[in-house]
This record gives structure tokens, sequence and C-alpha cells, in this order.
């Protein structure tokens, strides 16, 4: 959902930054959805970057700058120990990996943006947590993100490629249906309630948690992709900005957007273990390293309902 | 090294704690060395867990504590990316892999003592290193230590083992000749002028890091196996105990033990590579945690010299 929102941006500007995009190549297992672009060559492939044979043939592409966003997503990495290990860790090993060995035939140093996520926190967690915390996931989409931004860095580190970690965020409002993800009430509570339907909400409501819109995800993206390396650091994997805010908050901003009718429409279903999940999950961090470096975020849940009614919702 | 003494101490005594021990396999690349064992039935076995059939042959032995020391050591994980990786990281997710699927099996549910160590943590470090700090390794051996707490720790979460991660502090005075270590100084320079031979020391007198003996290393381990795994959560990979001293403490420890003559076999060769290197390493850390489990070291240089003639000198 954000790369189709990045690879829109990229196809109607035909720009990263100050520099004109000759080509974008969409890479996914499946063949992507084809979309409009303008603003420059628009290309799609079908690779599953699990197998070394594709990350190679992705990697003599010799791309200047790669998006990484390719993962099986919390719930389904935690009930598929294999499917996620193989996808979220080997795919992004393999990667790493085709490019570090395209670079050994001839000079080749491109940027890699690679998303990661919040999970790489675990409980016991404290609000906000600092930078330089440590990465002690409690799932093992959490685990696998670390395990890859430990790699980003150290690819970084050695000269393979010019890494840059981008730890999203949960997004809210993703437009659409309900994925796999555990986060995925914090969506579907403001999401099908603008829409007239209702919507189960399984936690309590002093639950918080760390959001930004899909436009600023795509932004965070766009941004880590013309960032100058040398600002960063060894530390390549940032904490992005965000909106930290409970479920209670939630609910009042869509009061505040669609009226008591709307709020109305929120069944509470409690399920301990979504419970227990997102009781583990960061409530806010510090994300002053990438302020500092330019990123930029909403502020409040009422900006991110705006976001979603302007960007993403289907009466929009 | 560590790993036989381990071995010594265990086919001597025959026991891990208040257990008997039936029968311990050493197991390593090339055929272990044989050595004497009177307290339990002692078996060798060659076998390359960065192959994966390997890893299987071993779990399917079903051992009750598994102590996984193999290793490449940092400078060879530096100069080598790809044997690093494939030793440190594939070998060690090789054998976690096999123990799941062993266990998936007929339940098995081993101890799992893995040796991580201070190479986790990378420049900039606080003084000490807090509790929680972030691992952000500069170093490969460093990144593939770091990766492999990561998976001990899911994998333990998930139940596929019990796992126990030991960060060792660098270990003084290793015993025989230098290895491929850009710490092997730290040992050097007391080790050969105890011996009356002459030792380089390639960096300033103020470089400060953390360490213990080969005894206590020995004990970390043993205890580690021993250790009741609900009073350590879910962040399973410690911080042991040490000693912090300065390049000049240990001089002066090493004129206590054997005068200024000693001391005056020390060559100075600054070397910048390894100046700049050690510059990054931990010059203390938090082991609070370690230490409220039940993990001992030494306090002083004087007390790692002393161990060092008691246990490992050869004219001891």
């Amino acid at each position: 959902m954000i790369g189709r929102k990045l690879c829109e941006i990229i196809a109607r500007t035909g720009r990263l930054g100050e520099s004109e995009v000759d080509k974008l190549t969409l890479v996914d297992v499946a063949t992507p959805p084809v979309f409009e672009g303008s603003g420059c060559e628009v290309d799609y492939l079908a690779l599953d970057i699990s197998v070394p044979e594709a990350a190679e043939r992705l990697a003599t592409m010799r791309a200047d700058v790669i998006f990484h966003l390719a993962a099986v997503v919390s719930g389904e990495a935690e009930k598929d120990i294999e499917k996620g290990y193989k996808v979220n860790l080997d795919g992004t090993r393999n990667l790493f990996e085709a490019i570090r060995l395209e670079g050994q035939r001839k000079s080749y140093f491109p940027r890699m943006v690679f998303t990661s996520s919040v999970a790489v926190y675990g409980a016991p967690l404290p609000d906000p947590i600092p930078e330089n915390f440590i990465l002690a996931p409690t799932s093992s989409y959490g685990t696998q993100k670390a395990i890859c931004e430990l790699l980003l860095n150290d690819y970084t580190r050695r000269g393979f490629f010019d890494g840059v970690g981008v730890r999203l965020p949960t997004i809210i409002i993703r437009p659409g249906k309900q994925n796999a993800a555990a986060s995925g009430f914090f969506s579907s509570i403001l999401r099908e309630p603008l829409a007239g339907q209702t919507a189960v909400l399984p936690v309590s409501d002093d639950v918080k948690h760390w959001f930004a819109s899909p436009r600023s995800a795509a932004g965070f993206l766009l941004h880590a992709a013309v960032l100058d390396s040398a600002k960063i650091g060894l530390r390549r994997n940032l904490n992005m900005p965000g909106v930290a805010a409970t479920v209670a908050e939630e609910i009042e901003a869509l009061r505040n957007a669609a009226g008591d009718d709307a709020v109305a429409l929120i069944c509470r279903e409690p399920d301990q273990t979504i419970e227990v999940i997102t009781s583990g999950w960061p409530k806010a961090l510090d994300p002053s390293r990438a302020e500092a470096l330019g990123f930029k975020a909403e502020h409040t849940v009422d900006e991110l309902i705006k976001v979603y009614l302007t960007d993403d919702s289907p009466k929009g």
C-alpha cells in the first residue's frame, strides 16, 4: 500500500528530490497492478527475492535507488514462522548480498531505503522510547526487521551500499480492507465508521500507540532516498516521527470528524490475544534524530483523519 | 579455548549444577583434541553446522544442554565477509532451525547456551553501557553475534528451546598463541612478559576495556546451563560481569606481579587500525541483571593475572 503510493508519486512527478527519474521499476512476487505514470517510464517485474537468483537479477538492473518494502506482515509471520523468515529475512539478505556481489563485478553503490517498523521494540518499554534503546522485539516479524536493520548497518559500514532504514510508525488510516496485521483495528475503528459501517475494537480505550498517515509514510521514503548520507552516521536506522495517541483519542477525533453516530458504530469485542500483543508495543518514541534530518509527520489524529479523507477515502 | 576449558570441567566433575552428566559430546569442524574424562562418557564429533544436514544430525542427538561457541573471530569475520556470515550466522541459524524441527518431530526443549560478545555494542558508547542499550555493532563479527542474539530471543519466546545468551567480556589472559582477534594484545602484553618474552602494544595506555578470565568465562557458561529460565524474562542475552581496566592498569598489574623487567618487555608499536577498532569498543558495562542472576567474575587485573598463573600459565 505504501509502496504503491510511493510509486504513484514518483511516476507522476518523475522526480526524487533534485534528481529526475528516468525509469521506475516495480517489483513484487505477483505482477504489480499497472497504473498511470506521466513523469517517467514505468516498468513492472514479478520476482520473488527470497529466491537468490531473483535477487541477483534485480541487482544487475543497477538502480540508483532501491526501496525495499517487501514483507510478510506481523500476524502472518507469527503464524507461519518459515514463511516469515524466508521472505522478511532471507529475501532482504539475498537482495543485500546480490548488490554486494554486483558491486564486486563492477563498482555499484546504490541508496538502499529499507522499511523497518516500531515492532523492533518489545516490552518492557519506556514511554517515550529514547534513541539508542535496545531492539528486543516480542514478535517474529519484529525480530526479522531488527535483523535486517543490523544487516543494513553492516553492509553500509562496509561500503556495499548506502543504506537508510526507516522505522515506520503504525500507518493509519490504511485504505481498503483490513490485512492480517494485529494492528489492523487502529485503522478500521476510524475507516469503517467514516464510511457508515461498523468496526470491531478488540482492546481497551487506554491502549496507546505511535501513528503516521500513508502520505507521511510515502514522504519518509522519498526523503530517505535523497538524504545526505554523511549526516546520518553509522546507525542507519531511524525512528520516524509520528502521533502518539490512545484508542480513546482516536475515538474523540472520529467524533470531531463524523459525530456521535459514527462513534456508535464501534463495537467493543475484547480480544485477550490482541490486547496482550498491543500491550507490548511502543506507546511513543523519541524521533529527534529523524526530525533533525528533516523527516516530518502529522501531530494529531484529527490531521490523520483529514489526510485520509483527502487522499484515500473512497468518498474522497 | 573457553569451550575446551568448559568441557574439561564437565568431563572431570561429571556434573552440571545439581545434575549428573551421562555423556558429553564435543563437536567441532575438525575432530576436537581428545582429553581425559573421568566424570562421564566423552564423545567426539567432527561436524560443520554451517551445513544444514550437519546441524540436523546434531539436533537428533537430543542433548539436554547445548553450548554453542563456534565462531569465526572478529578479525577474520571482517576480512572474509562470506566466511563470517556463513559460520557465525548461518551455522547458528541452522542449529536453531534443526532443534525447532526436531521438536516438531517429537517434543524437545533443550537449554541452549549461546556465547555472544561485547562486540555487539558499537561506538558511540556511554561508559558504562547501561542495560537496554542499543546493539549497534561496528564490526561484521558483532553484527553476526547481535543477529544470533535476536534469533535466540525469538526461538526461546516461541518455545523452540530455552535459550540463554552470554555476552562474554574480552577474555584475558588467553593461554597459548595470539589468535586473529584484534583484541589479542590485551592478553599478550601480560602473557608474553610473564614468560620473559617481548610483546607488542599497538594502542595508547588510556584504552579501556572490559575483561574476564578464561576461568570466569567457563563459569559463566556452566551457570547459564543451570539457570532458572523463569527468572530471566524475554531478553535472554546477558551482559556478563567483568573488570573494567585501561592498558595502563594492565601494565601496573603486570608490574605488581613480575616487576619492572617484565614491564620493559612491552614494545610500543602504535597501529592506527587497531587503535581505531578498539576505540569503538565498550569501556565498561552494567552487568546488574547477570549479577542478580548469580554470575560472578574477577574484580581487578591482579586477580586476572593470578588466575592465569594458577590455571593456564605453561609454568603453572
